[in-house]
């Protein structure tokens, strides 16, 4: 929790208050010649020694270097290093009132991939965007007695409007079933109205404690889906649905093999009869709960009246749905993937999927070095690949190789005088580091650079996953008794047993072990099962875990 | 002002204070008959003569209708014809919290027309989206004189936050000026770092009394780019580049001839020494401010000492920019080219280009019918038009045509069983009413359809703007008196004339005419000019209008 003390104290602004390396981008010393030297000097020669070219010095020395001292290693302190690489890599940054987070060009490149393909496949199954207002009654919370309870401690509150003390006071919406709700009660009347299905991608505001960038701020960025339905059995195959979206967002698309199941009744949704999650294993081996879908039953359509007249005349409740996925998930992959030299970003949603770094040293070897970036390029962009050309004259060779290691790009492609002339490329894999990752070589010939990247590519995603799901498989232990569980917690591992004990046994788990059930999984192990807390037979198996 | 009356008060949820023609999608009775009667009874005739086919009678009376009244003819009252096709045409609905607005799907889609357009644009410009926490210490607002002079009295404060007093409000953000300013001063260091150039999508919030549904709203969506510079040269070129993106973006998307220009110094951005803007002349021929932007000069890192040091090792404050479009320009759409069939949209921006009406009486005919549909409905989408089939059994075809010609969908097909038979569609234009807007029998091939269509689409977009230019010129009077100006006022038109009076005489033409600067218009005429207030020298001519 150390990384969670460096968040400035309320409303100070905060650049007295919080050490220099995590958050200014520009420092007065540029430190990086040391981090070159730590991380991968041994590839920085290695390009050399191939390429024929050494590095040319900068024109000048920079006033600032983009980053000062190290990334702490992750095996050391992982929550330093995942606070290290959100400064390093450019993700976010702290913004002026405890808590918030300005999330950086890069960091919300990110976002823009996740939201790109959530927002496609929200489309394709029927779903449409609008937006609702942000301000909600403050007696619209207080209508479902258990979302009142939930929120009520993380409300933010509008008091004063246009200089005037307000009536009733306002709610920066924490979620938006209330409002929503409100507004479905007047768009529905009859079975023809349904399904009603809708999302927005929206900011949100929960007055947290505890806060850490991407994982828990006091706003962040999400897309709650909302639909209603005509029957509990289309409300559910709907929430089923959505979880499966994000199941597959999760492995196709940003690589990490989350576990889907329903939460316990102890960690379900403020309003919600079921909670489906994923569950994602981070480095560290906390659970990261990444995307949620609610089956809300008629919860809120009771509190808000909102009911339809169905095919034989009669009047209902609509059975409703929400689901969400935020910011968080960002931490989520800076969590999952990133080792020492940095984030480790799959290919699939990675802002730049290849960087160029043009390398040269006397000045009549520049323009035939360049003119082969420039065909690259545009070889690589025209099929589709997001490339970037980092031909800044300020940096060396060796500073872009770590900059953009630390940034998760996972291919680096170097292009000096001797590729020029052999008509070939040097690839660097971001997911092996060393000579294991290099090839040399590579034909320029787009008909061949092309596919060999592509492909590349499509490994490094596969990779990625696999690595993931081995890890993952590797840190959850099967347990038969309490004491196991209590074993496998202290060693930082997920624990999965069957269990139909009470709540009041999950609230005891908890407190002892600090772990709590993380979710039923939908996969569960065939055969007669007994609970092993109570010993009683169990239906399913559970998994527990700490979690973020 | 009579539709202002009918937002709901503060904080009463509103279904029980407003007529319900606004408000209420589905409503009792049905009058949609009435409507089609009376809209464009001639040309579902004329479909049903010319396809040979009656609409199928609907198989059980619906509910509720999707309108309920009728739209007020523009002519009659312009302001309760706008919010009666906002109702009508599903774009948006009142919000709970007084002056907040629901931003419908179909609404919503033309602001992600926006979006996506503007989105590129941006990016090719060099600007990177990230994001800024809402939540501003209200001392940052204090900072800059004119700034918290324009913007205190419309501030929504958050003053509670996880059941406690803050210490500091917090401003819910106006703009994000002062909180850019607090990050650039952290993120700038050295002239390498400039030009820094963002942008954002958000939501923000004003505190308006006096509140219209997308025109001026307590709570809108906008984009707001902030960039920092060495120089005022550069600032000065950037914020005419973005004012230019929006211009370009008016005429050849929106198909509104907006008229850009400088904005007085009354009527300048608070914190801004130039404010440059688009003006766009409305259906009732007052102007709406549609998009802005500001050179910032020094005043924001001056009071937030954003400093850099240039080539010469020199400190200096930086030089900024900011811009913004918002949801406010759907408004301007609708109030272009909206007629007394409702909303009227521009193909370029339209979320629906095409939509396809199958007619059908016998059931032996609808497969035939629904295969061609199917058919043509392939062709066009692969052919990158955005298409829509409604096969709702459950409305008449005259019914849809309605619906869509309030929604304002550029092109309808209609295809029955004697245009299976003939291989061919009828066509309508929503720009141009009754039996001139019609083709019959243009073949089905898609080799003929595809450019068939898109050339229609091509043709509705440039007499879109051809129409709303030749309104738009028409309506402005050149002045050269005082006299002439009140006259051309009084008549509801634009005034232009050369203008070097005073603040305080631009006040009393506001205080007595009601009309404001709109602009000093970057087309200028040639020689020498008399001020038509003083009768002074003056270099420009201005506009003078009654705005929104």
């Amino acid at each position: 929790m150390a990384s969670l003390l460096r968040l400035p104290s309320l409303l100070k602004p905060a650049a007295a208050a919080r050490p220099s390396a995590l958050l200014s981008r520009r420092s007065r010393g540029g430190l990086h010649a040391g981090m070159e030297a730590r991380v991968s000097a041994s590839r920085s020669q290695a390009a050399a020694a191939t390429t024929g070219a050494a590095a040319p010095a900068p024109p000048e020395t920079r006033g600032g270097g983009d980053r000062e001292g190290q990334v702490t290693p992750r095996s050391v302190d992982f929550n330093a290093w995942y606070t290290d690489v959100i400064a390093a890599a450019e993700l976010a940054d702290y913004g002026p009132v405890r808590g918030t987070m300005v999330i950086r060009p890069y960091g919300y490149a990110i976002w823009e991939a996740i939201q790109d393909y959530l927002n496609v496949k929200f489309k394709e199954t029927g779903h449409s965007n609008m937006y609702f207002p942000q301000f909600i009654p403050y007696s619209f919370i207080e209508k479902e007695a258990s979302h009142v309870e939930g929120f009520s401690p993380e409300l933010a509150l509008v008091t004063i409007g246009g200089g005037k003390e307000l009536e009733e006071k306002l709610v920066v919406r924490p979620t938006s079933e209330t409002i929503v709700n409100h507004m479905f009660t007047k768009w529905i009347q009859s079975y023809r109205d349904l399904p009603l299905m809708i999302n927005q991608w929206a900011n949100v505001t929960r007055w947290e404690m505890r806060t850490k960038p991407f994982i828990r701020t006091l706003e962040f960025l999400w897309q709650e889906g909302h639909t209603a339905h005509a029957t509990l059995e289309e409300a559910e195959k709907e929430a089923m649905q959505m979880i499966d979206v994000y199941t597959k967002f999760a492995y196709e698309q940003a690589a990490i093999p989350v576990i889907p199941g329903r939460k316990s009744r102890v960690e379900t949704f403020a309003g919600a009869n079921r909670t489906y999650t994923i569950e994602a294993m981070m480095g560290d081996r906390k659970a990261l709960q990444a995307g949620t879908s609610h089956n809300l039953g008629q919860n809120f359509s009771r509190a808000f009246g909102t009911q339809f007249m169905d095919e034989n005349g009669q009047i209902e409740h609509v059975w409703q749905t929400s689901w969400a996925i935020s910011t968080r998930f960002v931490g989520g992959i800076i969590m999952t993937h990133g080792d020492d030299a940095g984030l480790m970003l799959p290919p699939n949603i990675a802002p730049i999927q290849v960087v160029i770094v043009p390398i040269w040293k006397k000045g009549d070897e520049k323009s035939a070095v360049m003119e082969a970036v420039a065909s690259v390029q545009n070889t690589l962009k025209e099929a589709g690949i997001r490339v970037k050309v980092d031909d800044s004259e300020l940096r060396t060779p060796g500073w872009k190789f770590n900059f953009y290691e630390m940034k998760g790009v996972p291919i680096r492609l170097e292009i000096g005088p001797r590729d020029v002339t052999n008509r070939s490329v040097v690839i660097s894999r971001r997911d092996v580091p060393g000579k294991q990752g290099k090839e040399f070589g590579v034909s320029m010939d787009p008909s061949i650079l092309v596919d060999h990247i592509k492909g590349r590519l499509e490994e490094i995603q596969a990779s990625l996953l696999q690595k993931a799901i081995a890890f993952r498989d590797s840190n959850i232990v099967d347990v038969s008794s309490y004491g196991e569980l209590k074993e496998a917690i202290a060693e930082g591992k997920w624990a999965r047993g069957p269990w139909s004990a009470s709540d009041a046994d999950e609230l005891k788990v908890k407190e002892e072990t600090s772990a709590t059930i993380r979710c039923f999984p939908f996969e569960q192990p065939e055969g007669a099962k007994k609970c092993f807390m109570t010993g009683n037979p169990a239906e399913e198996v559970a998994i527990f875990a700490k979690s973020y």
